[in-house]
């Protein structure tokens, strides 16, 4: 199965323990020795002061051998940077923020990742969005997050989250419920589920997808590792939407995550009157944040993916030749403003290019090449999809 | 109680009546010319053919006296632009879209007010929200609605709308249970209270504050008169707050009215799940509308008007000097962060500058003034108003 030389895997395996995740010190001491000398100059105290200040606590004593082995009994394999499955292009974002930002750098991408399931890393993450939220949702919540990730997972995104109660596990339930994949990211280690009311949850996702943490087997899902956890969520997905969450919610961090790593931050708004939705809100306010507002299916699809991408990878919805044809003749944008339209009913320029996120003039220039290849036709009162594209695409 | 030559009174009373509201053309037309001379003029058939295109129907039957005493007879008054009580200052920005767009002027400002009840119409706009919406709204809606034109109200905004059913009702409602003025602003003559089920709204607004209209009495509420209509309330506001609006809902043309005229956009957020939701994400999600989304009566007094300002219109509230001589020692933004800050709770500068409406900087900026001046008291995780403050300020 691995692809790795054991003794990279090993020197991973220690470095994994040796310090808690996203450490700057000891990612950038591996980053320039590379796995094998820097496992060997730590154990040997050999290290600059910040990387043996990190790892005091645990440098003589971790034993990735042991951990290797704890692992290997419970199904769960290590996937490692010098790995075919490394998701590496999902952490640029966390690389640079380590490499150029020397004044603040941080946090660090993974050493290493502890991976349980049946699914392939590396392709999880190129068309898969983060749902998150409040654990203490509402039924509000609850059902509006149930209903993306259906209609996502349907449409060949992965959904990723945390496998907690709420919001999490509503996404996840939905994305399996749609003999999807769908990918747990897990603040503790792979052998104890956490919560333990989810482990049903986390028992269907590695067989129909992966569970996957930074945390060696054995480790407890402390409060600090929630908050390093919800950069990897960030960083797995092509966007993060916040379902429901309250003005203190671990979800906003994750949101500060991904808008750190430059990923798009999307936004469920909801009651006033609900606390549940107070923290959504709040990131819908924050300028900086440049958070869109979502409502559907379609608004997060505009941003995930447009469905020319997305037909390749979803064996049962694998459109007729012809629409992927069509789509092939037309451009990035032209897809994404396809991707926008409606499913039966027309709809003003204006509107559609509300719903893909793009100018109105892209728009405007996009529907003669749209309407050339056969996918949409001009009304009166804005475009459609031509009769002919629509009942093979949804 | 009219401060007006009743020749002037007669000429605009006619030229309210000659041709539909907002139209450009006789707008011009009068204001080049002065209402005795342009009605004069009209009457003969001697004006240009565009001004005289929008008069055909009516250019000679109108007659001004006739619906001037039947106004008086239903207790109405004509303001006009010569009147003291004209709110010129509302309308800035309807005339300069005349005046300085020559290829799309319009809408036009009104020619004149037709008016019933106790208050002052100029005074009117000066600290005034627009709360509008869904005729058909939800219990959550009309639950939001009375919220916040109630608190408005309590801290001495006035509440516009337009007399509808659905959220323009609970808003006047609220503000009349209040006991503080609202404003309907009718798109019929004020003789026939329009919808009839909410006569008993109109006459307590009369008692208490105002109701005005651009027709003259015996006019019927047709749909283009709401469309035109529709710019006075905006006009009429210091800004326009969207409570609910389905996708194709008239309160999307107040809030472009509101845009157009460049007066801040206010817009409450609901569940995605709700199609009287919908047409406020739509403007949430329109970055050339850059509508505020708000939650709460203080979002909205951060942007209509600070504490201090406000004190001083509402008899009820008046601080004591004690407050408002704090307030006096610190600038306009200083009182705006005040204003943010929530009755008893500390709050962390991030926070309240998201209230505000302001940068943080601004507000850490403010900081140092308003503790100086007593208003507040920092803490460990923020500001708080000051204990000696708070009980006299809500």
């Amino acid at each position: 199965m691995n692809d790795v030389a054991e003794d990279i895997l090993l020197a991973r395996a220690y470095l994994s323990r040796v310090a808690e995740p996203a450490s700057v010190p000891l990612w950038s001491f591996v980053r320039e020795h590379g796995p094998l000398e820097a496992a060997q100059r730590l154990r040997a105290g050999d290290a600059p002061q910040p990387v043996l200040a990190v790892t005091s606590a645990r440098r003589t004593s971790a034993d990735g051998q042991a951990d290797l082995d704890a692992a290997r009994r419970g199904g769960i394999r290590l996937v490692v940077p010098e790995s075919d499955d490394w998701p590496g292009l999902a952490f640029g974002a966390l690389e640079r923020n380590c490499v150029n930002r020397a004044s603040e750098p941080g946090p660090a991408p993974p050493l290493a990742l502890w991976v349980r399931g049946n699914g392939d890393l590396a392709t999880v993450g190129q068309r898969a969005a983060a749902i998150v939220g409040a654990r203490a949702a509402t039924s509000y919540g609850e059902q509006v997050a149930s209903e993306l990730a259906y209609g996502l997972a349907l449409r060949g995104v992965t959904i990723v989250s945390g496998g907690a109660y709420g919001i999490d596990a509503a996404a996840h339930r939905a994305a399996l419920g749609a003999d999807a994949a769908t990918l747990i990211v897990s603040a503790g280690g792979l052998d104890r589920p956490y919560p333990q009311g989810n482990a049903a949850i986390f028992e269907r996702a590695e067989a129909q997808g992966l569970v996957v943490s930074e945390s060696p087997p054995g480790t407890a899902p402390h409060r600090h590792r929630f908050l390093t956890r919800n950069r990897l969520i960030a960083a797995l997905s092509t966007a993060t939407v916040v379902v429901e969450a309250a003005i203190r919610s671990g979800a906003l961090n994750t949101a500060a995550h991904c808008v750190s790593q430059g990923r798009p931050l999307l936004v469920v708004p909801g009651p006033v009157t609900s606390g549940m939705s107070a923290g959504c809100h709040a990131l819908l306010r924050r300028e900086d944040y440049q958070a869109l507002l979502v409502e559907s299916v379609d608004d997060i699809l505009a941003v995930v993916g447009s469905a020319g991408e997305g037909l390749d990878q979803t064996a049962s919805l694998v459109a007729p030749d012809r629409l992927r044809e069509a789509l092939d003749q037309v451009d990035v944008t032209a897809r994404r403003v396809f991707d926008g339209l409606p499913a039966h009913a027309e709809i003003s320029v204006e509107r559609l290019a509300e719903r893909c996120g793009i100018g109105v003039r892209d728009v405007v220039r996009a529907v003669p090449a749209l309407a050339l290849a056969g996918l949409v036709e001009r009304s009166e009162d804005g475009v459609r999809i031509h009769p002919a594209m629509r009942q093979t695409r949804r």
